[in-house]
């Protein structure tokens, strides 16, 4: 009867972010990080009731929560409008301002590794007095007795978990994306947590199942990741659980049931598993939706989730009595998942005949405009998944398709294929990008003429390396903090990244030609297609003066270039108000370069 | 262990409120008007979870919800920034861009009355082509035809309720707060649906409990407001329940059970009861916290109120298998109620003998700063009760008694009482003030040293007047969008008060005398105290000119005068960093005038 008309611009940004959460043990409270009121801040929701209340009004994202285990005040980490300096705090139980419990200036770092039982010490990093490596130390939170616990050497070391009395820990030593190695502390001995450590290999989610047993996720001499248990006391590995062709990525422990919990990637899916070592074995479990970020097994045994889709964004489920149950309701105002693009999973060859997986979003017949945005993922060693993106979307109502290529470094496919990217950032990518184009145009679904290019971050930087060296390939492309000279990014990265640069990416002195060769700003005088670049001014990743230069020299050669630099912003939008703003311009810039 | 500072100033302001809600006849999704991100916007759950989405992201508010009944759109009202033309609009049921679905102009303003069962024709009120006493219409969603059902004449008139037949609809014409006259239109008919039309009575809340009988609120023959029953088979009148020394305020029917709810005034308090014509009588009910705001019962028996209360915001309760249960969780961020403070309610003789009832507000001992805040409320025919107000409890944070007297001329103590003030605004009412002063002096808990007055509206008009005639009783003032001048406020209302303006307030040629007598500007050469003048730009009620005159004429006069103007407001401020913004000064400009 009444009509309404199609859905507005900005509905698509009507959506929020749950970053993170945390479940109190009585499981009477379930605190969460959203920007539910506009801006990133912590609520809470008194189960069984999901009504959500706020704890904070600083409107700063945090990066974990962890409720103090007698109930007394919750921890959290908070940085500065996306500086990613966080700073371990306290926050009274029902909420108001953060107290700082650990000094530390405004460069300083911190991260949350365990809080002891009675709540009574903190086990953190620090980048104080070791910028690069990290320091590990604990803290007393009732007498604020300090102690430096472990210093990082050689390479960036994190204390990754502690066991339940307290005497022994994990730390692991990252040299890459692709190689972390872990050691176990106890008393005065260090046992290095791998059959071989010499082996290049990838050890991570560390669980003591009990003091003596460690559990954890690894690659050790296998090209998919599974589950290892390390028993102390006779002193032994134990490959504990394999799933052929998947890459575990996350593992929960319940220990009254003995159960182990699996999440998987397989390619661009995600599964979910239950694993019971002395009985029956890996039983699938059905998820709510298609990708996990978070996950918390109580006491009860009851499951927590934090997953998205493709067309759902963020929401917490809860797994109790065998079915899933959504205990949040995120959702894009006024869009049901029907009225939003599901994608296709494609798969095509590259030049040199690897298989590369890319997920294909169409859009809607009554509203495609024939022209098709490539998206390379940031990362790099990450994948483009079946996760909600209210700019694909937005950009698919608006008639533009999108293609997302996960090239070779992306991670779900086997240990070999993420490290094809480690020290060739510019050749082989690059080339996958190219070869998807190209199928694209093969499938009729583009030509030349009907491309864009927008990446942020890694993806940023190879819109800049195509804008560079592909420019007749699409006709404009969008830059949202992308590095455009890596031998700058290398410098400019945060301190306790660059001992893993050299493996990374690349050394400035050993590899100059080839980072010369894959730096966007070499090809400057090739770049001609307009370009819109965005940054964010907090940027500690991908530091502004990247996004300044390459705009400094597109405006010297008269290329048309539109920058948009966001004051409030790192690398990421945090702020609906700037998400907005940034993607309306987009739009704007895309329609303005149609033919 | 961990020791938190004291609450922040913000803190107090960090509340939602809600403003209205409905709720599905399946009893499966609730809706309400909540600025819980920041701005009013329409939200629901589905129930049983009780976690909100968003509906509107056009940051507005709105005067009314109403679900269709068939469940394909969702009716509300919305004005622009405050401006309360309110127009009429069909929302998506998933939310959206809302549809207007009765055409009008900024100036033209609407009211929702009444949607047939089946959805399709809505009766409403609008201001177009009857400016002064109102159109009522109906509209066939449908079709788009439009039939004018009723014109308004001789004073503002209301389209109140329709039958289930729709071949009935009861209009009340309003001649006064406290005199509004009702009438049942059927066939060719009109019949006053009073004994005597010819008596001064106020009667509203009309309900057709089946096709032939009306239950109403009426004053009618009693001091105190009662329900009664029209039966216009027997066309006969019954008064059906009295709650003796109490004025019913709200009824609800549910006729299943043929049940009325009942909610009255006693004074500063709210009482509940259920009542059954044909068994038990008046069963009083428990109230899960102070003030009942609107209340909606199911066709299952369920009970939803909007309440609030002292030291809690407003929140919506539900009442299930005989008890309440909060469906939301609204509070202050980390404020219990016990951090707040909750008022005594105190008597006071005034100058004529009369008994003036007051909330006292007490600073805590640890926060008293020994001065008071006098605080006449706004309406002037409301009264303060037991709500929580975010500025109340801010100021008595900061160590600010309060103390709010309900004056004559305030609800909740029967029909002459409120009389009382009509076309006495500035003598009697006033002089109630004075006395609560004097009373505030002899219990020594202030002193002429010691005392500021603040007051919103009518609240602010009382300020300036006793700023204007007794300045030796305070330090410093501050008014909030309050008549400055009666001869320019009354012809500056909205156009639907303009007809009651005469027996409320008076009439400029006939009380010329009075009116100059109790207008603040009358005494501009005596208000020398410091002054803080508060108005928002569009607000319809007061206009700004109001505070624009009073200002000006200070500022020539060199009282120390300050002037805040929110752009973006109307009578009231809808905006939480308005708000912020507001209270933050008054608070500096009130710590500055200490002594």
């Amino acid at each position: 009867m009444l009509k309404f008309p199609k859905p507005d611009v900005e509905q698509f940004f009507q959506t929020y972010v749950i970053r993170g959460f945390a479940v109190t043990p009585d499981e009477q409270r379930l605190i969460f990080n959203s920007n539910l009121n506009g801006e990133p801040n912590l609520w809470a929701m008194d189960l069984p009731n999901t009504y959500p209340y706020p704890l904070t009004y600083i409107d700063q994202s945090s990066s974990f929560i962890k409720p103090d285990p007698k109930g007394r005040f919750i921890l959290a980490g908070f940085d500065n409008n996306g500086d990613e300096n966080y700073h371990l705090y306290a926050l009274p139980v029902q909420g108001g301002v953060p107290l700082k419990v650990v000094p530390g200036e405004a460069e300083d770092k911190f991260d949350f590794c365990h809080l002891s039982k009675d709540g009574e010490r903190l086990y953190y990093m620090t980048s104080i007095d070791n910028p690069n490596f990290l320091n590990a130390h604990c803290r007393n939170l009732v007498t604020g007795e300090d102690k430096l616990l472990l210093k990082g050497e050689e390479t960036t070391t994190f204390l990754s978990a502690v066991s339940p009395e307290e005497d022994r820990f994990v730390y692991a030593k990252m040299y890459a994306n692709t190689h972390q190695l872990a050691y176990l502390h106890t008393g005065d001995e260090v046992i290095a947590l791998s059959p071989d450590a010499e082996q290049v290999q990838l050890s991570h989610e560390f669980i003591f199942t009990d003091n003596d047993t460690v559990v954890y996720i690894t690659n050790y001499d296998s090209e998919y990741a599974y589950v290892m248990q390390y028993s102390l006391a006779a002193r032994e590995f134990k490959a504990l659980c394999q799933v052929p062709g998947e890459d575990v990525g996350l593992i929960k422990y319940h220990k009254e049931s003995g159960t182990l919990y699996i999440w998987t990637d397989k390619g661009i899916e995600n599964k979910m598993y239950a694993f019971r070592p002395d009985g029956e074995g890996l039983q699938e479990m059905e998820l709510p939706t298609d990708i996990v970020g978070q996950a918390v097994v109580a006491e009860s045994g009851n499951i927590y989730i934090l997953a998205r889709g493709a067309v759902d964004p963020f929401n917490i489920y809860r797994f109790t009595d065998g079915a899933w149950e959504a205990l949040t309701k995120n959702q894009v105002i006024g869009l049901s998942p029907e009225q939003l693009v599901y994608p296709d999973v494609v798969r095509y060859p590259s030049f040199d005949g690897l298989e590369i997986e890319a997920l294909l979003f169409k859009a809607k017949e009554e509203n495609a405009n024939g022209y098709t945005i490539f998206w390379p993922h940031g990362g790099p060693q990450a994948a483009e998944g079946k996760f909600f993106r209210s700019m694909f979307q937005f950009m698919l109502a608006h008639g533009y398709n999108i293609f997302a290529p996960n090239f070779r470094g992306s991670t779900g496919y086997g240990a070999e294929f993420v490290k094809m990217i480690e020290g060739d950032w510019g050749e082989g990518p690059r080339l996958d990008c190219v070869a998807g184009m190209d199928w694209l145009f093969d499938q009729g679904i583009s030509s030349r003429d009907k491309l864009f290019i927008v990446g942020g971050s890694y993806g940023g930087y190879m819109t800049l390396l195509l804008a560079g060296r592909h420019p007749e390939y699409f006709r404009a492309a969008v830059d949202i903090f992308g590095p455009s000279n890596l031998f700058t990014f290398i410098e400019s990265v945060p301190e306790d990244w660059k001992p893993i640069m050299d493996q990374w990416l690349g050394n400035p002195e050993r590899d100059r030609e080839r980072l010369t060769k894959d730096s966007p700003i070499t090809y400057l005088d090739q770049m001609v297609k307009p370009m819109l670049v965005i940054q964010g001014a907090n940027d500690p990743r991908v530091v502004k003066a990247e996004s300044d230069q390459i705009v400094a020299a597109l405006q010297e050669r008269s290329v048309e270039v539109e920058y948009i630099v966001l004051d409030d912003e790192g690398h990421g939008f945090s702020k609906r108000k700037n998400e907005i703003h940034v993607y309306r311009s987009m739009l704007e810039f895309l329609n303005k370069h149609q033919a």
